[in-house]
């Protein structure tokens, strides 16, 4: 359940080194080392593609047509932070622009998760501070209702508590909880380095039907070859 | 109110300086120069990033799946145009490709702001013109009923009078009527002015909460900090 | 009607020749060519822009959120052949990445076009395996129920049959029945003949109204100008 | 162009007896005989069926997740009216319930159509309110930002003038100018006459093809019949 | 792929008794009875509750706001049919009103399907023909372009091929292949026959757990309970 | 983050007499007892109008394509219980049908609400047993992959803690936290009282302008009145 009007200055942040340490292997391979939960909706998407980032989640809830706690989140920005952003119902308008974004590359944070709308999506380009968002959109928003701040919010169909990683690239946004950070980030290491093995191999023409020993599996299913 | 099967050739553009000059504010500061109104639906999406332009609104009324007023409406083109296109009921079908950007660009327009789909995206690319859009469909029309050209229209939920200004970025798509357009690139000049200063603050660490004067407010507001 | 836990191993494909020709002309002009009909769907998108291909079909049929079917498929690809793969209720699961695209490239496939989402979309773009897709997201999927290979499919709205032909560009997929291939390349070169005639006399400003000789017809509908 | 922060008083309404009239001829008949112009979108739905109304508009443009403007509107409500209401960006909360309703109804309103969200929609059946709207949504709204009452505004896609008729049945919403709503009436009139003899015709089973003279047509058109 | 201006008259209809027989078990019956395919896409709505029905597809093939196919389709109607419509590209235009289907009655069609808009629905709830749609709208639409009747057509994402079975009723629509029609309501009515059985068990308390012996594979498959 | 595999067995109810109070006051007013928050997304619906339930939430967490987890989840239903699924990643199909409400209403349950499709909606409303759901389908599911039952989910974008209160009725769906339900009933009581008298005001004619008092902060905001 969600509280309005709430600041919460001290979070739990997962470990530093998982943190940064889950970027390099990407959303998807993330997910899966978590045991495939924890995903975004997939309307969520990069606003130009090839950021790669994770980092420690600093969560904003926000009401429709208002940014007013994105400015009030900025203060609780500490260097590795992602900001996780909710509103409290279905809005598209821009929440989020080239100022607000030069305050929060100065405060430390890698990139903004929203489910809405943000702008100026050419400047952020340049400025190189990645978002993955559900809109893009010119319209401003009003500063005049209370949401909070690092409280644990829905976003885009997906629980994010304060401190928890948020994994983003171009195949979506995944959120790994704080404990479970260090474990996620050795599952995925280990996933990857299966997968350059198998790489090679598919590379070289095996088929997955026998690298991967379905042709057993299949008949027992029923699978039938016809000519 | 639309009206079907009318040309009007004579229409009052707006002032060109204006018209020209709103270009370089980009659509999200000029939504609020003009007071947070004119913005098309954020459906609306370039075909590639990076077009910017602003230009005299040449509007369009289309059948569903039949653009044979695209080619009335091109002779009705001055240099500096902008053709805005709405359909009298919801359409993706590709209504606009190269030939007719050829077209167009031998007019002056500047770009083609249509509710509907439209095709040869790559080859619009590579001509350098700018198109906004609902989609984009391989799928070409007919030519057999007539809508009408320069009457005003609704394009992606917004009125569009023939003569308006329409600005457009990566950001989305504004409407500034004609009688507003000098006014509007006004306001939008000293917003840009105000934004150099406040960016340059924001980047050295100072925070929206003190710039804006945001602290009282909020805790009036009701605004909580907890540990 | 779809058969479920069947293997085609033969299948018809189109003409070769024909089936390669086809790419160069994009899907808006072999759609035209074809007669205006053989359009997917226009949600299905490229993940990303600029790839041009044509292939001969080789479809799946696949369980939502299970991709065990496009494993038994590589197996039936040769060179010059596009997946089409189809799920048999909505699915916006990752079915496919960079693993089973290096196997893919490796039995000579030139592209996937699935009704359903992928993921590693940036190792996709790094590999040029072009994709078109509803849908891109991190969920991988599982292994456990049977679809079939080779079999009829609907694909976002349309009707494939193994060994069609696939055109798929920025501006959408076109299937092309295998024995409509060289009739329809024949009538696309024809098409792009014309065009670029037709493209130099628009550039020189001619408008498409007296070119197209639309004024008298326009003028029979009723078209009125006014001042 | 909208126009925020203001109420115009005085407006003029279509003619009281052609405006009554539209209503038992229904959407469809009266968006044909209007030329086929007018009609809001299809996502406009009935919050329950069988009602069927016709009456002046009173517009409203409201902001997102802000009734305000709905408590001015009402004064301005005079028995006959409908109330016609846009929101400034797309919006699906709960703007209008059983008590708001209670209060048009006292003035004289016969219906609300709302290009946004309403609850208490069990309440508003038994009331026989009829209202047509977007969304249906438990979620008030909060009283804050000023919109407009009896400026033009885009519902639903369509343009309303303050003063137009509004007519609204189980088949969607059409809105007919103030200047046209005699001229609709009556030819509504005849459409709905031509209408008995055809339904007589064709329940007694004579085809279309015939009644309509068809055949020549299509076999113009080149349309084939096969064995 | 879809062949247009074609009429074929004579088409295999499906057994008649078995045609007739499927309506009783329900579209997720026979859906399961088929093998779990067949199903149209959920958009398909009724326009109101309460109808089931079964029957044989004549099917039809429209332009994108053109119903001329339907009046060649009525033709083609015999007693114990039901229409199936698709359209060449999207659009929910109202198609189809209370006079076509006062002809369709005469011809003795029992249900429409139409992957499209229908109006004057509260007319035809009131001749209780019942129809399946995507969308209801009082917009009507035009008769200029050929599209074809009885021709296999994709209507909602399935195959439907003249004379197929098509079982219609508030849980959706389902197409199954004339050859299987007699197969099909054997097997549903297996289905029913032991569903009354377990119906009565689950309502004296018996757990499904239990009696589809459900404990032993969960345990299995892992899962466990904890207090 | 959610749990897979896991079934807990003792969960915290709401206190009995607050959870069964709220059924009264409906969705809207509870959503604004609670202080506006705890409401899922309003693509929530009922499969028929008139339900409206309140009651303490077992929860499930489904696979797509899978309802295995309701099986389960039926063993924990205990009288006064609403099960509130969520699906891990988005699917429409149906999960749930007249067997498994049979079991459910055996159980003592009172309502179903779940993030994905159901299917013998006649049945069910002929049950009396209320559903509200994202869709209807009469596609099946299989029983092949674990979910959990009474862990912490997301539905619709809502949190829902098991022993939660879920109240739902034709406007929506509202989830109160455990802890809260007493207060948020004594508040909804509250609202109640005070809008008969409200209602009685509004009928007589007077305007919520002057119940409400806001003339002075809507002309202090700025709103003009023109003739």
């Amino acid at each position: 359940m969600f509280e309005l009007g709430i600041v919460k200055r001290n979070i739990l942040r997962a470990d530093r080194v998982a943190a940064d340490a889950l970027a390099r292997y990407g959303s998807a391979t993330v997910h899966e080392a978590l045991g495939r939960v924890g995903l975004l909706q997939s309307y969520m998407r990069p606003i130009y593609p090839g950021g790669q980032v994770s980092g420690t989640a600093v969560t904003v809830l926000l009401q429709p047509g208002d940014n007013w706690m994105l400015h009030v989140a900025a203060e609780q920005i500490q260097p590795g932070d992602i900001v996780g952003a909710a509103v409290v119902s279905p809005c598209t308008d821009g929440y989020f622009g080239d100022l607000l974004a030069t305050s929060f590359m100065a405060r430390g944070a890698r990139a903004l998760v929203i489910d809405a709308g943000v702008r100026d999506v050419k400047a952020l380009h340049e400025m190189r501070f990645p978002v993955w968002s559900k809109a893009i959109s010119s319209k401003g928003t009003i500063k005049a209702t209370l949401g909070s701040v690092n409280v644990p919010v829905v976003c885009a169909g997906m629980w994010v508590t304060p401190g928890d990683v948020i994994v983003a690239d171009d195949d979506g946004v995944v959120v790994v909880p704080a404990a479970r950070a260090a474990a996620t980030a050795q599952a995925a290491a280990q996933r990857e380095a299966l997968e350059a093995d198998k790489r090679a191999r598919l590379a070289s023409g095996v088929l997955g039907l026998d690298m991967y020993k379905m042709r057993e599996p299949l008949a027992l299913a029923g699978l039938r070859y016809v000519d």
